[in-house]
């Protein structure tokens, strides 16, 4: 396999790569002939680095596949989305930014509502408020299961994620929630054997729950969906030989980093100005940089085209502090397209540039959807990314005589 | 599998997709440097939908593989070819529009003359006229087998299909046809043992065949070869929730449609004009229409550069017709390539364009190899089309979150 390829012939170097994530980057022109929001976005740094770098679009999963932002970020990482599965329990203890490790069983839980019977009347607790769930979820927390440790972290309203951390633990289990009121909640059924112990765990869980939470109307019961476990894969250092470090503001992409064995570097403060400071910070400390960039694929998913050219115009303007710290390889991409007019991720290719002084430079002098499409990198699987990078950066050797 | 992860991520929309196919689009031009057959054809109709398209060349079978119209349209169908294989009696029962079943076993089958000891002297029976194959086929489809039906389809001269329908047939059959004269015939040998039911009811067939002809020189014995079933496949709804139609005046086309679960509809009429019609008249009652053009793969064959120009500009002529029905997403392409000055199918990647109103159209105004090896889909297996416009048809889901 070409992964085990890359890690046979990996060398060491003091090269750094710095790899820019711009969240949902790729996007759709208003309308038909028109600019996409990269088009349309001012941006005088990114195409003076286009014309100096090779361009091409990449397909995250497959084509005509949308990739959630799990998957596009394991690709661009250079893990197969598609070998590597982040279930949904998994990733919702990661968006709140909880250290999931190899011993825990995460699932997505919903406070709920039952009458006396024990049967499901509102499946969401009427939306309970985000304050009522954090004091219920302090008061699950109390829960002792044998050899196991258990978290629950409050989200929004009903929603929490449920960890329960202990050696042994499978995923194969079925999920509680009926889907339908007027049922009861369903019991965990191990999907195998291996999952027994799993199943046993949870199901003494949920019962201590719903015990404590009887008096709790209208949050009175629980309902636990997706449990998964975080997939075992081989970190950077291993696989690449890098000391790699994240840049992210939100959970669940320093949640995914940390998943490839990157340090997730604490960012003072909350702007992008602050993300761009961190990296400043560490430039000594690591090989490799993964900084992601939130707010354009939230102004995609949002339908907001001339919000998200303004988040990429920012981004834009901060490039040089990238620049002046003199990286080998930069990467600029986006682990999915989030087109403004589709308002939500998207199947589209997305743009990437790669510069590092031994690239082909293309010549464009435009980073946008149509010269990518253009540029000598092609469309390929965006898993081709990191070894492209790693070769640039001198850091694969020869393979054969 | 990429198959089965689009079959998993199918959301149910109200969308229409058209794939055009125009059989063996792809072409050569008569000098260096000069134009191809659909570069030299005026096409101001596919011109035009061509600038609001994303283009490319798809690849059917493999790089340098030339592909028969079976696998070439399986490819464009998004069923890999090499996967599926159509053997030659089923293509052969599929081309004189042969419903041919699961249950069906089929041969390409020859009258023959055969001397007093039943040596071979005419392996073509002297090419006798195709009606005296149509009533020695009449006589042949008397014989009874026990359990099983029998089917002889006359087509030219001395050829006709062979169908044998019963259950446990298999098809690791031997040939019978020595391929050359002066020897005897060969009995049929299974060869695995779940084909020894079907190579028993095949001899016993060839028997009763011989019997029945012996005064009927010079078709006095049959040869039978290419057994074959149908490759079992997911169908258009199952892989694709798609309630498809085929719109196709040969039998071959019409079978291969058949095989991957589209009602074939009936055309009243034999001319392009008529297929068209037919698009607008079952407009309503389906997802997903193919409709097949048969004739620029004729004049290919040919060696008629001019007039496979002229059938191009033939369904120019009509493209009008196609978009004012406003299909959500247009596919024209082609199962392979057929250039005049090669007179038969081709290796030669073929032209796409794919039409939606979330395509980044290339922009290009021109729908030729040129263009399309410029285009933004890039060259790239044929199977990635199906994925592609189901997407831009909004019938997959996001992968993973």
């Amino acid at each position: 396999m070409n992964s085990n390829l890359i890690q046979k012939l990996i060398i060491p170097s003091e090269t750094k790569i710095v790899m820019l994530i711009i969240d949902g980057l790729g996007g759709l022109s208003r309308e038909p002939g028109g600019k996409t929001e990269l088009e349309t976005a001012h941006t005088p740094n990114l195409d003076a680095l286009a014309e100096r770098s090779c361009m091409g679009l990449t397909i995250p999963v497959a084509p005509g596949i949308t990739p959630g932002s799990g998957p596009g970020h394991l690709a661009i990482f250079g893990y197969d989305p598609l070998q590597y599965e982040i279930g949904r329990g998994a990733l919702e203890a990661l968006g709140v930014d909880f250290e999931l490790g190899p011993d825990d069983l995460a699932a997505r839980g919903n406070f709920c509502t039952v009458d006396t019977d024990g049967r499901i009347t509102d499946r969401r607790a009427g939306r309970i408020g985000t304050e009522v769930n954090q004091d219920l979820a302090k008061l699950l927390s109390t829960i002792r299961i044998e050899q196991s440790e258990v978290f629950i972290e409050p989200i929004k309203e009903h929603r929490f994620a449920f960890v329960m951390r202990s050696q042994g633990l499978h995923d194969a289990l079925s999920e509680t929630d009926p889907q339908r009121t007027g049922v009861l909640p369903l019991p965990v059924h191990a999907l195998d054997p291996d999952s027994e112990k799993a199943a046993c765990n949870v199901n003494q869980f949920i019962s201590a729950a719903k015990a404590l939470l009887t008096h709790k109307h209208p949050a009175n019961m629980i309902l636990l969906r997706g449990f998964a476990k975080l997939p075992i894969l081989p970190g950077f250092q291993e696989r690449y030989g890098l000391k790699a470090a994240a840049i992210a503001l939100n959970g669940m992409y320093r949640g995914v980093a940390r998943l490839v064995g990157m340090q997730v570097l604490n960012v003072t403060g909350t702007t992008l100005n602050d993300e761009f400071a961190t990296l400043q910070k560490y430039w000594r400390d690591f090989d490799f940089f993964y900084l992601h960039v939130k707010k354009t694929d939230t102004f995609g998913e949002l339908g907001d085209f001339d919000g998200k050219v303004g988040a990429i115009e920012e981004v834009d303007a901060l490039i040089p502090r990238l620049l002046d710290l003199q990286p080998d390889v930069v990467i600029v991409g986006g682990d999915h397209s989030s087109p403004s007019v589709l308002k939500s991720h998207s199947w589209h290719p997305v743009p990437v540039l790669l510069y590092s002084r031994y690239v082909r430079a293309d010549g464009f002098t435009e980073f946008g959807e149509n010269t990518c499409a253009h540029g000598s990198l092609g469309t390929i699987p965006a898993t081709h990314i990191m070894p492209i990078a790693l070769a640039n950066a001198q850091r694969i050797a020869k393979y054969g005589a």
